[in-house]
């Protein structure tokens, strides 16, 4: 039965970590907003999880997964959903565990990431809050970034099955989740990410390796992908980087 | 075998998310860090997991969860171990992943109340960005409280087993969070969340019921319940409210 992801259909966002597993594990998916109003998909598809009465469950916000009956919201929870199903997560309950804690850190990292350039709320504009952001990714590439990296390599330098893998001696949607990580913040933040990363050189190899997966590497080339730009969460306003 | 529980001794913060669901169960647990550091407790306990070298999984930040051999961080990935134990979720796959979407979705409301005072960074005092909170406190009170808010509303609303309860017929863990959503907003913003929850009757009640569970009104007298004060996630500074 293929996934159908909800997600908005211009930019990467929360939803590129739903992709990047389902691209990675070469699962048949529908990408549904990205597709045609006249044939049941686009945004109205999307809309109607979000808002229509029927729902039983509603999502707050997308990413949405559905598949079958199941609709589930929260991209840790989604992948949470694919991992076993996708092979991209240990067998044991403690290995699914800890991937999904290293998941659930990375989105930590992605809304701070997120706060950097809309600090006072996402519902105002850029421009309406460019002196707040300036602060807050100023503290954000000096605090934050080398904290999470840090700890992500750390996290691999301890894993008692080797330094290839943030989890056991195999391929998780941690790891490819540590890979739009590193990109989503080389894309916002090039020089702050490019210093923190001469410190980093275990998540720096992997972000690398993940890339040329022969899935992941055909996907990133493909139109599938959608460009990183200034309205996703990773947005590359010069000012905010030095 | 009982819980270990670590994180700061002085805030509910995090932590109190955790505390609540072992309170409601009445399952054995230690709150190791309010403990002696002479007799292995304390902040040193905590810091072992923190920073000690010899943590294969170290997790980024408190609170964390110490079970025989399993150490696990991140609030929403302790609440999932924890529900089936404590039997706080409901047995079926959907159920418990429906639980856990709504446990991560108070969770990003619980990250946006603390950017209201926080909104350049969590590693700078209040005083420091006491402009940038005026104005993020001013969009997350009109903008994100009524949808948080509401949205619960609406989960209750549409659970086809009544509104007493966000998740099937019996209390979950996503209750006891909502109820804590809830008394940390009254704390943090008594004017605007007193209007909000005109609004949203079933969760007011569901708050209030919960306050009334046994074991729940017990800790809550007890003085295992920390106060509300301006060092945790829900400060109440007057000036932010209205």
């Amino acid at each position: 039965m293929s996934y159908q992801l909800h997600y908005w259909p211009s930019i990467q966002g929360r939803g590129e970590f739903i992709r990047l597993a389902l691209e990675a594990a070469g699962a048949p998916y529908v990408d549904v907003a990205r597709g045609d109003a006249a044939s049941g998909q686009g945004l109205p598809a999307l809309f109607h999880y979000l808002q229509d009465e029927s729902v039983a469950r509603p999502p707050f916000a997308c990413p949405v997964l559905v598949h079958g009956q199941q609709v589930i919201g929260q991209t840790a929870a989604i992948l949470l959903y694919l991992g076993p199903r996708l092979k991209l997560v240990g067998a044991s309950v403690a290995d699914r565990l800890w991937t999904h804690q290293i998941q659930l850190t990375i989105v930590d990292a992605l809304n701070e990431a997120h706060n950097t350039h809309h600090p006072v709320g996402a519902g105002l504009y850029y421009d309406d809050q460019k002196a707040e952001a300036a602060r807050a990714a100023t503290e954000f590439r000096t605090e934050r970034i080398p904290k999470y990296l840090g700890w992500l390599e750390t996290v691999l330098a301890r894993n008692p099955k080797g330094d290839q893998h943030l989890v056991g001696a195999r391929l998780s949607y941690a790891d490819l989740s540590l890979f739009q990580l590193v990109a989503g913040l080389r894309y916002a933040f090039p020089q702050a990410t490019q210093r923190v990363l001469q410190t980093t050189p275990r998540a720096l190899a992997l972000h690398e390796r993940v890339a040329q997966q022969p899935r992941v590497a055909a996907y990133l080339r493909s139109d599938r992908r959608i460009p990183f730009n200034e309205d996703g969460i990773f947005r590359h306003y010069p000012e905010l980087d030095s």
